[in-house]
């Protein structure tokens, strides 16, 4: 189910290039230069846009690479992005990354020990990781980024968020 | 691991109850009517506060109750809160459904089909509904509940909304 979970993450972030042309759609109704879009924030000591697309492709392809024992091979990015373009552009980067692994990758995963820097030498099962630390990371980045847009009157709603289920009859 | 998930489901509502805290402080300190907050929307065309926390109960009850094939036990809910302590109270109730499930409930989760009336017939399989509905929803309405608060001034970080972590040494 490791691998799954994978795969949404990489689902949430995919819903963000739909999201992010209806916000380029809205600035040109409204003839406004859509990188006001991109600073905008909440409240003042939040992140902007632009820097909540960024933590959440992060966060993705680190707990990704984390959970398989692959932080090593990580693919960097140096969070120059400053318009739509090349927010997609680092998306599809995380989504091309976050689909090389494969179910086998995360055999171990669950019970993994797992740490980062920040952390001082404690760590978290890959359990735990998953899901209290990466899931609801990756969710508080893309929804946040979301509530930005719908604050500025970008005509986005859940389903925008959430994409499409794999209904079946 | 599907009950771990719901174990997680209750955590995100449980850390709810000091945010609630602190927009009561806030309102307090700054000489307002909680609630404000309670009634505050990020667009003119969100549900507001109250709403969204309404709705994440819901949906953790609710997405329980249906991979553990008891839909039919799920405690009901009147949607009447207008108080910080009716929506605690609202919170702790659904906490205290959600412990009453254990592993053994969720044996044949991720392979049960899921639906819903208004889906038509049609279904998921319990692992994605969980995955791509359950997870999603509930934490888009936690986290956009949290985005009111913050954009309201309330002082609360993304500490508040991920709760402890369980850190070993």
């Amino acid at each position: 189910m490791i691998h799954k979970m994978v795969v949404q993450f990489s689902k949430l972030l995919g819903n963000l290039v739909p999201i992010l042309d209806k916000a380029a759609a809205h600035a040109e109704a409204k003839k406004f230069e859509v990188e006001v879009l991109l600073q905008a924030r909440l409240a003042p000591d939040q992140f902007n846009f632009i820097r909540q697309i960024q933590i959440a492709c992060d966060t993705a392809k680190v707990a990704a690479a984390r959970l398989a024992d692959k932080e090593q091979e990580v693919p960097p990015h140096a969070d120059t992005e400053q318009t739509v373009a090349e927010l997609k552009s680092r998306i599809n980067n995380v989504m091309a990354y976050l689909g090389t692994f494969s179910e086998a990758d995360f055999a171990d995963a669950a019970q993994r020990r797992i740490t980062t820097p920040r952390w001082k030498g404690k760590w978290l099962s890959g359990e735990e990781f998953l899901l209290q630390h990466a899931i609801p990371n990756l969710n508080f980045h893309v929804i946040t980024a979301y509530a930005i847009l719908r604050h500025n009157g970008v005509e986005i709603g859940k389903k925008d968020f959430l994409g499409e289920m794999p209904y079946k009859e």
